[in-house]
């Protein structure tokens, strides 16, 4: 079984990308060959004007996947850029997708709304599901983790894969699974719906011990539950959200909520309790990460690329052939 | 100086090329560093499902290049999706272009509607001057021959070039100048606006001496132009339109002209003499092109793609570096 996964490359990754995906693929790289990509390609999209912003994320992301326990032995970490196959597959599926139907994206139009491009949607962030098409089965994914808001990217690759089959008689492209995550999501520590490098509201899996800690204490609570006796609300209050994802005392959890419920717990206490927990969560990683140069990062993704150099350039042979692109020259 | 040109390869060549760009490039060849490049990836963005089109004339091209002059010592025959520096650089430069900027192209859009695409126009093909500015900016071309109808992808062209350079401090890109052509559009042997492949109405350089005859005396004429001493009309006469274009002496066609138009000079004099002028021309063309083995312009192909690579994968690396794609991996 082969999965794809990935991230742009944009900051460094927080406790957000941790729950929502990291730890799920240190489980997936036991039972699947794994593939994990730093989108920096994609990221260009609608990071043209500010290329930093990627290039310097790059093996800051490298060192978060080995230090939450991602093994290089078992998951194969390449850069988007370096595999020259993927655009080439790209400019074949560009033939096989009308303007209509890459505007009509939801998650390509939800993004262009967010990001307010405004009248000037860059050709090349309208069309990134086709070349997500492009890295998903370059690679001959069976799955793809995703979130229920990328379902849409997942039905944009299996058109792609049905017609280019169909019209040049092939099998070489695979349909692919969605692998749908139910972890809802984390909310930023500010109370937003989502915790986001650009929003400044994320705890960084990289932050020190004193800059959990105030992140942790200056969260977002209920404004109703003023005095320790005072009852309070469980619900939208971010430091239970947080506890929910990552306290492992479900029990002990119960009692918590029921006895803030009532009155008598303090904001103080939950925040200790919390910040204790991902203190211990982080404090490993943030160690591992202390122990990687950047030599060992650089040579995790050469070793990476190298690899997924090969088996899309295998692809790409195949899908030339299909289409006919060989004149013995 | 260095020029482009090239083709789409969906089939032979005529007269019309002939005329219209064959003949300027042999002349070319002389004074520029030319590259002419077989657009087998353009001409899929409108021919995706009937690639056999495309694959089947590669080599005809070829031919037809030889045959007429061009000197593969002189110019650089290559293939477009051999290169794959060229799918990668159009990635980047989509990044720099609105949806709206594409759509609006006139080019695009008089092509459009003449296609009849309908509702279903293909990404690959309303981004395919993009992926132009790709393959002009590779090879730094400082000129590119074109008709009038072309100017706007020239003018999209250096759009992106003073962007790209513009935003990523550099000036690893060139803009380009048109060369503008001003021979006229041949018209097809049935009077129609143009001569084309697609409507069997060109005569090609490799027709046989008996097809060239027989599509000769087929041509349209002056319908009124009855019998010889008929006086007869010379405009919108497709005899004078091709004699215009190859007969040689143009005082001796100035008197055919004013006899015809007195009456007196029947069509099958006028036929003679275009057929005996064309005769003339096509016939080192063919016999040339009938000595070109398969392996020889393969090879011719294969050297000429080979330098177009190592010239597109140069300036790639330019663009990557201006970028900062660049991860020491």
């Amino acid at each position: 079984m082969i999965a794809l996964t990935g991230d742009r490359p944009t900051g460094r990754l927080h406790l957000g990308h941790y729950i929502g995906s990291l730890k799920n693929r240190v489980v997936l790289q036991e039972t699947c060959d794994q593939y994990i990509m730093i989108a920096d390609l994609q990221a260009l999209t609608d990071h043209f004007e500010s290329p930093r912003t990627i290039t310097d994320s790059v093996l800051e992301l490298v060192a978060d996947y080995l230090a939450v326990g991602i093994d290089p032995m078992k998951s194969t970490i390449f850069v988007q850029s370096q595999i020259s196959a993927l655009s080439e597959m790209t400019m074949y599926f560009m033939n096989l997708v009308s303007i209509s139907r890459v505007e009509r994206n939801p998650t390509v139009k939800a993004e262009i709304a967010q990001k307010g491009f405004n009248d000037s949607i860059p050709v090349g962030f309208v069309c990134y599901p086709i070349s997500q098409a492009a890295d998903i089965t370059a690679f001959k994914a069976d799955i793809v983790p995703v979130g229920d808001d990328q379902l849409p990217m997942i039905e944009q690759t299996n058109e792609i894969v049905r017609k280019f089959n169909r019209i040049y008689s092939t099998n070489c492209l695979k349909e692919v699974k969605p692998r749908l995550s139910h972890v809802s999501r984390l909310v930023g520590i500010d109370g937003q719906a989502k915790a986001g490098k650009s929003l400044n509201n994320a705890i960084f899996l990289s932050d020190t011990s004193e800059a959990i800690k105030t992140k942790v204490f200056s969260m977002f609570t209920d404004p109703n539950h003023i005095r320790v006796s005072d009852p309070g609300k469980v619900e939208g209050n971010v430091v239970f959200s947080y506890l929910d994802a990552f306290f492992e005392d479900k029990d002990e959890l119960e009692d918590l909520k029921k006895q803030y419920r009532k009155g008598g717990l303090g904001d103080t206490t939950i925040k200790s309790k919390l910040n204790d927990t991902l203190q211990s969560l982080l404090q490993p990683i943030r160690e591992k990460r202390a122990q990687l140069s950047r030599d060992f990062l650089r040579e995790i993704c050469h070793e990476g690329t190298k690899k997924a150099q090969r088996v899309a350039s295998d692809t790409l042979e195949e899908i030339r052939d299909a289409i006919g692109l060989k004149y013995g020259i």
